[in-house]
């Protein structure tokens, strides 16, 4: 299958972004539940599919861009949508995994399921902000779950590496939601109470006037649909609670020593430390074959913060970055 | 006085930034303890003066633009070298504003002080980033301190709004240092706090490769000079430490609704909340003559976030935006 059909559910910022960047190159189907969306994607030359079951008919590959709430319903639709067809993969794009996986598992989707993350995406959302170049450069986290198939891991990873410009990382599904919940979930939630803050403050509109860069920065997420936000942070609560917690112990403690007049420089140099060492990483482009353990070595590639470059999927090899 | 001799003193981005903005205007002579930024700012023009009291010998309005842990013994030097001069105005570009206006205060310089700070600067510092366009279109906070002097504040924000293109904020310096308690000292710790959960993380490389847009704003404050921000933060500790708990507070309510499966949508909508109440603020742009009670009409004026777009210094009048 040299070329699939490749079928888009929910034409969103992600799904969007997908279908424009896909459709010059690649016979695109997409769908949306709003028929507003649906029609704003024809006009860009978007093929639209009228119904889910129609895209399900078509498409070799379906990507599942939807919010994370519709995705139950949605799987259960096109596992029963799909049953009758042959060789048909499915992925996501959503911002945890392990619920994601979990839930194609209980739809009877889990054998031809790649749970997928692209880690792009801005504080703006819905087709018109839809940018084909969304994915340049970006990662594109594609997890290696416990119904992990090769061929079809590296059929998905070929189509997102050569036609969207992302590098691909293979983490475990609960590896990706930790990781997610310490550099996404909770700073999404602490650039909100950071903007909470700011209400606050004896004079708001004071503190408003003096904000400045390091206050933009910092609330810019908050600018995110509070509705997505919530969706993605409670479907990894149990991670990102645990990242919080951590975070609060490191302001009470501080405070402490604002308060008694201890010296704060450690904290501070500490944080400067982490990032440096996370940068100074050297490493070694690699050409590697996967073989019987080709989970297990994805998986470590991954938390070595590995990328896949390129793939080639007749020999089973991968390119790593 | 209609063109003054600007002394700068300590010529980093801030300083370094002025003196690049006001010499092909001004008359502007320059000082640094660190001889190779001194010739820096030299080669590009600027005038620097062979010592600190030559500067002070020649200079009608004085910017102190060195670290805030230098300032009470460069006001020492200050004052001691300007006590045979006649009409000299002295005013800083510190981050904190109280303890700023008592080191002045302590060195028998306060009837002569403006306490201020721009809201601007960026992670980076020093001469070499030094950028003349750094503060157009930038707040500037002048205090109105409990030695406030009429005359003498409008002369500084006179020079600032017409030569800078800044825009001038007149808090209190318990005001300000409260403000930027909220929007800048709590904000830096948390930036920081940010950069090392990443290092708690499992897997730190895997956790840094999927870091996308939302890390990369929320740190990038961290990347400020571990010094800086630790003098700024220590002499704003107490206002800081309020703001740290208070944010503690937020991270631990809201990972013990996500422990509990309990909504955390309102925690999100309420900070979409404060962004637009403080964005919907409508504001007519007036005229005002100052008298009596300038100094409450303005620590009002700059609780309410107006900020002041033009002064006449021979009427006493402000133009608010």
């Amino acid at each position: 299958m040299s070329s699939p059909v490749v079928g888009i559910i929910g034409l969103g910022l992600i799904g969007g972004s997908l279908a424009r960047r896909l459709s010059p190159t690649h016979t695109v189907l997409g769908w949306d539940s709003s028929p507003s969306t649906a029609a704003a994607a024809r006009t860009t030359g978007i093929a639209v599919a009228d119904s889910l079951s129609g895209l399900c008919g078509s498409a070799d590959l379906i990507f599942v861009a939807t919010p994370l709430r519709a995705m139950p319903e949605m799987f259960a639709g096109i596992s029963s949508a799909i049953a009758d067809r042959g060789d048909v993969s499915v992925t996501d794009v959503g911002s945890v995994k392990s619920p994601v996986a979990e839930w194609a598992r209980a739809a009877g989707l889990s054998s031809v399921f790649v749970p997928g993350h692209p880690m792009a995406g801005t504080e703006r959302s819905g087709f018109d902000n839809a940018d084909p170049a969304l994915f340049e450069g970006a990662t594109w986290a594609l997890c290696v779950s416990s119904d992990f198939d090769l061929a079809r891991w590296l059929q998905v990873a070929d189509l997102l590496i050569t036609s969207t410009g992302c590098k691909i990382l293979s983490p475990a599904p609960d590896d990706h939601d930790e990781a997610a919940a310490t550099i996404s979930h909770a700073p999404h939630v602490i650039s909100s109470a950071v903007l909470n803050s700011l209400g606050s403050d004896p004079h708001p509109a004071l503190a408003a006037a003096m904000a400045a860069g390091s206050f933009a920065s910092m609330t810019r997420v908050a600018g995110t649909n509070p509705d997505r936000t919530e969706a993605m942070v409670v479907e990894n609560g149990e991670k990102t609670a645990v990242r919080l917690r951590e975070l609060a112990t490191q302001l009470e403690m501080v405070a402490a020593r604002l308060e008694a007049h201890e010296p704060v420089s450690e904290f501070f140099r500490s944080a400067a430390g982490v990032r440096s060492a996370v940068a100074s990483k050297t490493r070694k482009p690699t050409r590697m074959a996967l073989g019987d353990d080709a989970a297990a070595t994805l998986i470590e590639l991954a938390r070595a913060g590995r990328l896949i470059v390129a793939v080639d999927v007749d020999r089973l090899e991968i390119d790593v970055d």
